[in-house]
């Protein structure tokens, strides 16, 4: 049975929130016929995205991420903005519903008419969930959202994935809670264009602004992914919402120096053409080691190279040669 | 006409110089018939290989790679050791040759009975010339040597390359030079093993040793790769010859407590596996991109995507199905 789009289309064009949440159903689905026609629903869309200040926001456990997007999208919203919050949590299928969870953990957002708060689908699926993130903010874009803030939890490739579809990437920091919690996990530092640190209130003060310090003499030694661009480190408090007009300020500063100079067009469009690759790379895969014959010949494969018996040059060359064929 | 592969094999195994340098140029071939050859060496050099400290080495332009790995080696022979430089510097095209050059830069190395050095041919082609390197290494490691330093000047994703096939990364660094010598490409800093501040001798010393609390600092805030490895920072000189002693104890520290802990040979295991993959990856792509059809529906749907008249997810989908009517 076809789906008529139409009303998908025309409900989030409007800001209707109910046809953007069942079209956001429709994307995260799994069945080939929902997920055909939220292909068209989002080409369609198209024309109507890309106005939005694209945040993702990362950090260590005990950070206090939703704290600060529930003070820092408050604050937005007050300002006239209208805010979409998209949460990439895996870790939400195991205490029980995320819908609830992030409702829970956003009191204030969660009931505020100018923001859309939306939770991945307890799918338990990460790749699948991150996959379907960048089409959704598409979809909040369309129906006027020009505030999307993707927040993952950071589990896995989650962090580089959510830094590759948004214009800002922050990472959120506490003072001296411990070694354990001090450790940024490989590459994320890397893509931060601001490294925030959170909790900077009563007798936290001056450890934060220690920690500023060490951080800031840590990415003096890294080299800058733009060159437009030395990622500064802040101080807040979500608690007492301070620092987070400072933030935004800093957001927009970032905005304006790389619209200036074409970087931010440039970025969008190098993201947009390396997700196609990714999907493209990812399928091809897919495609491949699910082939009978690959199937069949890979676990002898595997278990010859760690046997030594074969080099990886070899039985890549041995696994490749099923390709031949597969053309024949 | 098929290569008698016999005589290789032997020659490696008996430490023959010639035929070691021949095997490598067989490894190196991009005729089919050579590579062939070469794959069913390297299986049957399998056995005698894996028994080498395999070290990998980057640094910043000027931070004297050359001049250490000359300091580095010479000690490392005179210790009774067998040392092979396999040097990955695709730049050599452009300075005329690379065999003269690395010759050059190695005077005393390039005469020392216990060295053998190595320089990527100028083929131009990073890709190619790294993922050979892999199985020169095993070449070597079958004729006997038992170290092998593996130097990368660090361009393209060459470091990542690299310490993915070496027990060890060690990123060479100097004090003070300036700020674009500063920074650390991306990435590198977390592959590192140890950082070594070079260049730590007469007016340098302390402008070194400040430097090395600085990187202390930086690295501390990062995330180590093993739980059983704390990447230290040393400084050393390779024109006055101090501090080598104390790198390579530092190489064999790190290399016990991995070996005790199981970590190295599950290092090894999976780099094994996952240079498998890779290949296996990359030969995916390279066929599925000179499929007529790919060819001539991907630049359309590039367009398309850039001028947002189409998702890439709907773009993906589209050549993906190409795939589709391959099988039948």
């Amino acid at each position: 049975m076809q789906i008529d789009i139409e009303p998908y289309i025309e409900g989030v064009q409007a800001g209707n929130r109910l046809l953007l949440a069942r079209t956001i159903t429709l994307i995260e689905s799994t069945l080939p016929a929902h997920q055909q026609a939220a292909r068209s629903i989002v080409d369609r869309l198209l024309p109507k995205t890309g106005n939005s200040v694209r945040l993702g926001i990362t950090g260590v456990p005990g950070a206090g991420k939703s704290t600060f997007i529930e003070s820092f999208g408050t604050m937005l919203t007050s300002m006239g903005h209208k805010v979409a919050v998209l949460a990439i949590d895996p870790s939400s299928t195991r205490s029980g519903g995320s819908i609830l969870g992030d409702k829970t953990r956003m009191e204030k957002l969660s009931v505020d008419p100018n923001a859309f708060i939306r939770p991945s689908p307890s799918s338990g699926n990460l790749g699948g969930v991150a996959r379907k993130t960048r089409e959704v903010m598409l979809a909040c874009e369309a129906a006027g959202f020009d505030v999307i803030i993707i927040e993952t939890v950071g589990v896995g490739q989650s962090e580089t994935t959510v830094a590759s579809m948004v214009d800002f990437f922050m990472v959120l920091m506490i003072a001296g809670a411990g070694d354990e919690l001090q450790g940024i996990k490989k590459g994320v530092l890397e893509v931060a264009d601001t490294i925030v640190i959170n909790k900077a209130d009563g007798d936290n003060v001056l450890r934060a602004e220690s920690a500023q310090k060490e951080y800031q003499a840590a990415l003096h030694l890294l080299m800058p992914q733009s060159p437009h661009w030395n990622p500064p480190v802040l101080t807040c408090s979500s608690l007492k919402s301070t620092g987070l007009d400072n933030i935004w300020q800093t957001i927009l500063d970032h905005r304006n120096k790389l619209t200036a100079c074409g970087e931010l067009a440039e970025k969008r469009r190098s993201q947009t053409l390396d997700w196609m690759s990714f999907l493209v790379n990812e399928g091809l895969r897919d495609w491949f080691y699910s082939l009978d014959q690959v199937k069949n010949t890979l676990p002898l494969l595997r278990k010859r190279v760690e046997a030594e018996q074969i080099s990886p040059t070899a039985a890549a060359a041995e696994l490749l040669s099923i390709l031949e064929q597969e053309k024949n």
